[in-house]
């Protein structure tokens, strides 16, 4: 019924987490209808980021500098690391605006499952970080879940030779639960007591 | 924490209906891991509809043409004209694919409360196409709310001086409606248009 070009756009909004083909109709209208207030914002806000896309290549975080604007930023605290899986983590940690320092994200977790090996992820560049000196405490921020702390355990493993504090976010957090799911407020309470790795 | 750009994005999305700011930030996220899966796609498809958006001027469908698909389409029926009330009326009863003719979208509903009168719509453009001959019936298609069926009325009154039949949409049960649930106006309608059973 609509054009192909409308078809196409209700298609690439429908394949967004979120939203399905209804949704994604209704959204489309919206755009339609609201040309200057809606579809031009959105189009010159995509168009900027895909610009200016990149991900950091000293944390692995995804942002439109290189380094991005954490690593950039002078008055986060260089002594303090923060290990996270995955890019949203590293989103939800600051969204809870607890953790003063940088980040390091794997990109993933160790999974027998899924065939995911240690030099999947970005193991070997965190060991590189922490060997170069300059950190004072590894925070291990990996998942509640059975993949999530066994990949914690690896990593612990790989980096108590160091010179540095190790701790984990305290299990204030639900058993089975993946940070971006978590409220700011449990989020916070889990930085906030975070302890020694045993 | 994330740049401007990406904050923009986020914001952007947000505003569609359907879409919260944290339902943003999940389809933000996915953008920026899916490049060329996700963003890109979406990008294009919406710089494709951002060029060629033309509000139809025989009916007022919005679309990436003008006239529109519809109209422009020679296998519709010319002799048969559906009125509606919005844009998105239309698409859906294209979805249901059942009427053969074209449209006429007058781009909201006579309102006292929010001071719409018939000179806001397109009522006037509907006179003359009906005036200019050529159609055998006009389906009021309005929704069955108070105001569209005020809508219906005064529109019927300015066309059945003219040598077409004019029809509305049945009202009754919906599809799948359970007598239990419905609402006492929706069963009254089912109640007062019953029919003989075939």
């Amino acid at each position: 019924m609509a054009s192909q070009e409308i078809e196409a756009l209700t298609q690439a909004l429908a394949r967004l987490p979120g939203l399905g083909p209804r949704s994604a109709r209704r959204a489309v209208l919206h755009l339609l209808k609201k040309r200057e207030g809606a579809l031009a914002p959105l189009l010159s806000a995509l168009e900027a980021v895909d610009r200016r896309l990149a991900t950091c290549s000293v944390c692995g975080n995804i942002d439109t500098s290189d380094p991005c604007s954490v690593c950039a930023d002078p008055r986060r605290d260089q002594r303090s690391l923060c290990v996270v899986e995955e890019v949203a983590d590293l989103w939800a940690l600051e969204r809870s605006r607890l953790f003063p320092g940088r980040y390091h994200v794997l990109g993933g977790r160790l999974s027998a499952l899924d065939g995911v090996r240690p030099e999947d992820l970005g193991i070997a560049r965190l060991v590189q970080r922490v060997e170069a000196g300059g950190i004072d405490e590894v925070v291990l921020a990996m998942n509640a879940t059975l993949e999530g702390q066994t990949t914690a355990h690896y990593i612990a493993e790989r980096i108590e030779q160091f010179p540095v504090r190790l701790t984990q976010l305290a299990h204030g957090l639900p058993v089975g639960g993946e940070l971006d799911y978590l409220d700011e407020g449990t989020l916070a309470q889990a930085m906030r007591a975070r302890r020694p790795v045993a």
